[in-house]
């Protein structure tokens, strides 16, 4: 596309936005990237760069000259700044901040100091705040004389004298107040949530979504004021949890993408693939223990994988509505019990009705085509639909049992109960059904 | 819990968030939650009500007396009472309008008139607009002085003199800048983007998080501004669109939740459970194609259980990440060609990887057990191998085909995919391993 001038390039670029020309870059092969970036003389305009997914990124600060990038961020909020740093080693790190001002060198440093994915990192230290007996006419008068402001901002943080945040007035209604209005009455208490430093952001997340939260403030360990958080950064967010938990359910690395090279991702798909391959072998070794039953009545070969697949597929169901309550905190230790015994009556019935039908289907299908008499069929029935109703009641317990546990054990529930889960509803399945066929058959 | 008096109720209500007020009825059960109301004078708190789940508003608005209702929706912005009003059939609708004002009931006609998930139906009537030649003490001036305000905004839309939105001014802009600016020169249009009114609300969400939105213009056919929509009812929807899509990949319809009856989850669970055991039969069916050679060979019924398991999972992972691309736009018309060649090639070599594992291990295995002799054991697991390729290869395709096909086709690629993937990865892996195996080793 691009073995062309950097004005062309240049021209095309300034009519779009920061988030177009980040995704473009992202769809671009790896030889373009590096072309592109000398073509522009070694630079990326900040807003682009804050927009740019994280395996890029890193390729991409570390092709740019460390002047450029310092430059660069000391043009952008401080969450935007540490998000171009975080994932860079310590060497680098240090290299690009020699060229920064002292100020954003420390502010950049404190962010940093902060885990990744809490609260201190999401936030950005630029802020408005006010003592709760200024008045409308005063803050407006400040905010037009002060320089340092945050980019946007959505509420004034009111604060007592040791800077604790105890209310906020939304730039909406201090437009509505007249000037002399003092904004102790006219600030909101009740939707005040200020968020502790250390809070991790899945927390955030939730506090924004549940009270419909613009911007909150942060506070340190003495409840000071010490950032701001806005929603933008939290609508990136609340999609990524959510989909981290898509494909931990779905047996894939959280921070994979269609970016990372074949290798890589062949490499992160393999680790998940072998577990699977451990509990398969374990489930065949299940089958082994049966193997005379299946040599004198073949037909058990034939239906066992139904019964294991039911038992699959009705404990990921569970499993999905489980992990997805968690999430969202309708699922809590005070309603666990009631739904425990819920999931495992909706597998119970389930199973029931399927036992009927496969039961029913098996039987008819072993007389008709000739593998035993009437009574034999019959019987093997009986063994398809009990095995059912076992192994779909295992699942509902499986499905809701496994991700409590871990969650309680302090582990993410997404992440390993799906494997679990399927490896418990393969062995029931396996074990019931054979085990009852070799009784009840031979 | 509230056998008791209403005062106590009220009392400690008062103190609480309406949402967490929304959070303890859902926790109730369905006789309290009837006492609660009729304790409460037949009425819930307008604000509390936009905050219930679906199903519960439904149950509670049906509880209430129609005028109270109307009391209520008139207390809302036009997407909070259109979302109160939705569910309900459309004679209880007509008996609560009739209390509404006329202002009142057009708007809410008007909203309801939008499809449902629609961006009409996500907006609110209430906006602040101004044209282009305003100052900013003219826009402060004015908003001091109306009444009909949303009760919460962030930007001032600029509009031309057919009402198109040209621009907007965020807020902290405004206050930022000396009375006598015009507000043509502060105001920007880059992060100008109209949403069409028949949008649909997944869009939205991808406008508003591409483009760190706080709030957008909505507009008619003609492009006239009619309405707003703000972020927080976007990050609500986000996480909803994003665990609708988590929850169809895992066999569960979108709009189920904990508070459903066992009846209704034994339902709702039930299509999905037919649909697997359709396909399971259908994967019988092939293993009975060839029960001759599992009579002969019963290790092959041991391992084939196997290869499909393998197979299955490797489709999984393949296909969540690309539904998850899909709704991000990573994966698009462009780039599809090179994300499916680089799929197979993933699946072709974790296949190598896993047939020379699972194929010396099967070998050495069947050797062992004494179930044949050296030449016969290296014949299986080289039909193991074989059969681990072929199975992880078509995984891999048939995880991204059929996601691609099924959205090009205008379905949901989230919600049918996951069924028709494992359906292949079992018939491919069944059929492979034990045409192979009557092949090679009988």
């Amino acid at each position: 596309i691009e073995a062309e001038d950097a004005e062309a390039f240049e021209g095309l670029t300034r009519e779009l936005h920061p988030a177009d020309i980040a995704d473009l870059i992202g769809l671009l092969q790896e030889e373009d990237r590096e072309g592109m970036i000398t073509l522009l003389g070694g630079a990326l305009h900040s807003e682009v760069l804050a927009e740019l997914e994280e395996d890029l990124l890193e390729d991409i600060i570390e092709a740019m000259e460390p002047a450029k990038v310092a430059k660069a961020v000391a043009e952008l909020d401080t969450d935007d700044a540490a998000f171009l740093l975080e994932d860079l080693d310590a060497e680098k790190q240090a290299e690009i901040l020699s060229y920064a001002t002292i100020e954003d060198r420390l502010a950049l440093r404190a962010a940093l100091d902060f885990e990744e994915e809490s609260a201190g990192r999401l936030m950005q230290r630029e802020f408005f705040a006010a003592p709760a007996f200024w008045t409308v006419g005063q803050i407006i008068d400040r905010l037009r004389g002060t320089e340092e402001l945050p980019d946007r901002f959505y509420e004034v943080f009111v604060v007592d004298p040791a800077f604790k945040p105890v209310g906020s007035v939304p730039l909406s209604t201090l437009l509505k107040s007249p000037r002399d209005t003092v904004i102790e009455t006219i600030m909101t208490s009740r939707d005040m949530h200020p968020v502790p430093a250390v809070m991790d952001q899945e927390e955030v997340a939730y506090l924004f979504e549940q009270y419909n939260l613009i911007s909150a403030p942060v506070v340190d360990d003495a409840e000071r004021l010490i950032g701001m958080i806005t929603v933008d950064d939290v609508v990136e967010m609340v999609r990524e949890e959510t989909q981290e938990d898509m494909l931990a359910l779905g047996g894939v690395e959280a921070d994979t993408g269609l970016s990372d090279t074949v290798f890589e991702t062949v490499r992160s798909r393999f680790s998940w693939l072998a577990v699977n391959l451990a509990t398969a072998i374990l489930a065949s070794l299940v089958i082994a223990l049966f193997d005379a039953a299946i040599g004198q009545v073949v037909a058990l070969a034939i239906l066992m994988p139904i019964v294991a697949s039911m038992g699959g597929n009705a404990g990921t169901q569970t499993l999905t509505v489980v992990v997805r309550s968690l999430a969202t905190k309708d699922l809590t230790a005070s309603n666990a019990a009631r739904i425990v015994f819920r999931e495992a009556l909706v597998g119970f019935l389930n199973g029931v009705i399927f036992a009927v039908i496969m039961g029913a289907l098996a039987g008819v299908w072993f007389y008709m085509s000739g593998w035993g008499g009437e009574s034999e069929a019959m019987r093997l029935g009986g063994v398809v639909g009990a095995a059912m109703i076992i192994n779909l009641l295992a699942a509902g317990l499986a499905g809701i049992l496994i991700p409590i546990g871990l969650q309680r054990a302090g582990a993410d529930p997404a992440v390993s109960s799906a494997v679990f889960v399927t490896t418990i509803t393969d062995i029931v399945g396996f074990f019931v059904f054979l085990g009852l066929a070799a009784i009840v058959l031979l």
